[in-house]
């Protein structure tokens, strides 16, 4: 879970409020860079909050789909201070071949169009569940969500993830990068061997496609954001089986697809 | 500028209020992939708002040190329709060669470690400017940010950026992606050859080091947010000589950086 310390710092700041000037402190989010080592080969620098560094990098090689079975990971070793991370995996060629062509679609807006259609597809099947949810379930986490996100609380400055059941959050994962607090809870997932067809995402951030992709990829029934989904996260969604809850705050939500699980 | 038309659609949505669903149309914001062709190779497929391609492959390639003298940028050709885009340059065969490791450090909350010290210092000088600006200034540039984000009003779901001077906004653009936003103004920048060192970039989203990086590669001397700043972007613009302003909002600011440049 979450350690707040690490992943804020005071920093000095001059406020200005009521027409002057006044020196202070301020809480400010961490970033850090962790360079992810696979099987001996320098793979990749992520640029996230500190922490967590074992649910970030598995969660990351299977949202690239490098790390497919569990059976696969052979070994993580980490050395937090210096921000690196060894991994060993027994893993088909073509994955880490694969993985730049990949990589480049998991950036924030930026993507191949053919993400959605080759690249990507491996690994993401038409979500089967038959949970249902009550808006009072969807208020209910979204709150515990909130309440939890102390690092936003204290820099504005983070994204949260959180899945639950119907009863309540699971795992939580604050982090600057969208995608890094997702990728923290597919490694958690991952590691732990935890089933998705009865979870729910709870998530801070907008649901852009390429969150969507990660959600269809661990196999969650139901995403839910207090901000707004695009076009073509609620067109995949439709197509993959997936219920987008939107703007879910004040007593109000807005379902994009699939509302049969949305029951009153 | 931002056609808020091309930029969203109406979709059906389920919203709930008041303990009850009913049925209406939501307007989503869109995402759209476009491909770059660089020198007649497939170079990247960017996912963003419709619209102002022109700028965003400039500014995309800007950004990525691919382009740098405003001599070297040939031809532009797009294809609104099919969202394709050619793009002829004189380059160093370097600059290409570079790319995907540039790439990679251009996504969001992803980055090399090395991308601060050694990719992306091409280009990268202390800003020097004797620009000054008031807290009333930036005030007032909020607030021309807020009234100009209609695709934001709409949707809920983009990002926002303004290049201004002290008295008003030069140009604004609208998109999905914090960086996309960015790069308009840094393509439309190079364009129209607009020098920057009077210049303050007013923008919606958090201030994180890619984005102070971009910052600092214009030249901007100012970059205002009414959100938070990360520590590293606040690292990067101490030594880089930006002045970051968070936090700007309801007769409210903080400064980070540079504090010189701020007088009351």
């Amino acid at each position: 879970m979450s350690d707040e310390n690490d992943k804020t710092v005071s920093l000095p700041v001059s406020y200005y409020k009521n027409g002057s000037f006044t020196e202070g402190e301020d809480i400010v989010v961490r970033e850090a860079p962790v360079t992810l080592y696979l099987n001996d080969q320098e793979f990749v620098t992520l640029v996230c909050s500190p922490g967590e560094l074992k649910e970030l990098a598995v969660g990351f090689l299977c949202s690239e789909g490098v790390l497919m079975k569990r059976e696969n990971l052979k070994s993580i070793l980490i050395n937090e201070d210096d921000g690196l991370i060894w991994v060993e995996t027994a893993v088909e060629s073509t994955s880490q071949g694969m993985f730049l062509k990949r990589f480049v679609t998991s950036c924030c807006g930026r993507g191949r169009a053919s993400f959605y259609f080759i690249n990507d597809t491996r690994g993401v099947t038409q979500v089967e569940s038959g949970l249902n949810v009550t808006p009072r379930d969807i208020f209910y986490l979204s709150e515990q969500l909130e309440k939890l996100s102390e690092v936003f609380k204290a820099t504005g400055g983070a994204h949260s993830a959180a899945l639950c059941t119907r009863d309540g959050v699971v795992f939580f994962y604050e982090d600057i990068g969208r995608h890094n607090a997702v990728d923290k809870i597919f490694g958690r997932c991952f590691l732990d061997d935890i089933s998705y067809d009865d979870k729910i995402l709870v998530f801070s951030g907008r649901i852009s496609s390429e969150i969507l992709i990660k959600v269809a990829k661990m196999g969650i029934p139901v995403i839910v954001s207090r901000s707004a989904p695009t076009e073509l996260a609620v067109k995949l969604a439709d197509q993959l089986g997936i219920t987008v809850i939107g703007f879910a705050r004040e007593g109000r939500l807005s379902v994009y697809t699939h509302h049969k699980r949305v029951t009153n």
